[in-house]
């Protein structure tokens, strides 16, 4: 589906966003950039912005009227503000994405976008299938050329890889080869907490009960891992191996001290 | 839930990406801007870049380190590559930020922003309570810093919009009168803790510095609020005068056995 995208820039005046805007299309594995009439083209700013996008830059095609840039191309969407005099198929990018990805995915789709200051012209807005709306601050809209770029290119390759494989987007964590603790160990570790609480004193005095329900609720928040239990209890033992050394000074004060260096 | 939302730019290198950041934040409705030893702040090329967003530039706090920059703030979300040695929570912008409205919409958030050449140290992205990663083109995955602040703020902002219609079915526990520990809180209770292994000669023979390491995970896993932040320095401090008592058995053994009933 990427491949089939091509983004067409319509009368740039910075090169800067030339630059900007092939470096947005490849970080999100497009690649196809077509320059009608640009201002300044090739440029060294356009060079330079695009950082290591050389590649998308130098294979762009450069034409001198919209009709033919856009000559080969099947479906047509221009980026627009909301028209109010003249509505149009309107569309938000993340719906249009999918739309791409589920009903066109085999189709050239083209995506306009118009010259800085004033965008696209209505007779390029005419040649579109679908006006795409980002949904602006509407008392502050003026979202960078290149920033568009990249906000239609994050959706379409967000569609992209949702309608092949889903992402993997756990925010657990997990380390190669440990695995959530099972509800038993946690029950362990957190006996063995309560002991230790015991042990050092360790009471809220309003109510101890509460004071265990909150460690629990505290533990189970944090959704530990074996490994986790593990280091854990080790801490705990540390507390509680504490408590037996001063048990051993009570009864043989001497003995003990030889047992610290 | 956009006012309560700081991006921290952390030893920003130009400062046309914090111009143009700005103006990020700006068209999608956001405004809170914290830069940490920026190269080049105030500039001109920041004020150029920023188009009209001015006001948030004006606005922007500047601090020495991330640390402070960060102290009044009560969930950390850092922008990192994914990190296969030490794994994070580790969650994409759209499933965050929707997670941003339904749970945290009236807490503090703050996202950090690592240098443009490589991104968020080690230290910087163990404060945070989640690693953002922004699924770019694997062969390519040089997102402009700018740019990653833009779809950032465009999803923060749908999330803001749809969640207008939604009810709040928050899965997060806060107690009433009970606050999200801001991260200055947790730090000081992680320091706490870490000089309580050390009295209680706890640590991994493997590596001392990754189980503080691991701690800190489990703790920020948690999401802890105030008086559970607390509660554990109740207990931490149960420990220590635990040891302070101990000492004193060895110096005058028969003065604490009265201690003990």
């Amino acid at each position: 589906m990427l491949q089939n995208i091509s983004f067409v820039l319509s009368h740039t005046t910075h090169p800067g966003n030339i630059g900007a805007a092939a470096r947005a299309l490849k970080v999100m594995g497009l690649s196809k950039m077509r320059l009608v009439n640009p201002k300044d083209f090739p440029s060294q700013e356009a060079t330079r912005r695009s950082s290591n996008a050389h590649e998308v830059l130098e294979a762009a095609q450069v034409y001198s009227n919209i009709k033919e840039a856009i000559a080969d191309q099947a479906l047509i969407i221009g980026t627009s503000a909301r028209n109010r005099s003249f509505p149009w198929p309107l569309i938000e990018p993340r719906e249009l994405a999918q739309k791409l990805a589920k009903e066109h995915s085999a189709k050239p789709v083209a995506f306009l976008f118009g010259t800085e200051s004033s965008g696209l012209t209505n007779e390029e807005l005419q040649l579109c299938h679908y006006h795409v709306w980002i949904p602006t601050n509407p008392d502050y809209s003026s979202l960078n050329l290149a920033s568009a770029i990249q906000l239609i290119a994050y959706e379409l390759r967000l569609a992209a890889l949702e309608s092949g494989l889903e992402l993997d987007s756990s925010s657990h964590v997990i380390e190669p080869g440990d695995e959530f603790a099972e509800s038993e160990l946690v029950e362990q570790m957190l006996e063995h907490w309560f002991q230790v609480m015991e042990h050092t004193k360790f009471y809220d005095p309003q109510s101890p009960k509460l004071a265990e329900l909150r460690f629990r609720r505290i533990l189970n928040k944090a959704q530990l891992t074996r490994s986790e239990v593990q280091l854990l209890r080790g801490f705990l033992a540390s507390v509680k191996k504490f408590d037996r050394s001063r048990n051993s000074l009570i009864n043989s004060p001497q003995v003990s001290a030889k047992l610290e260096p």
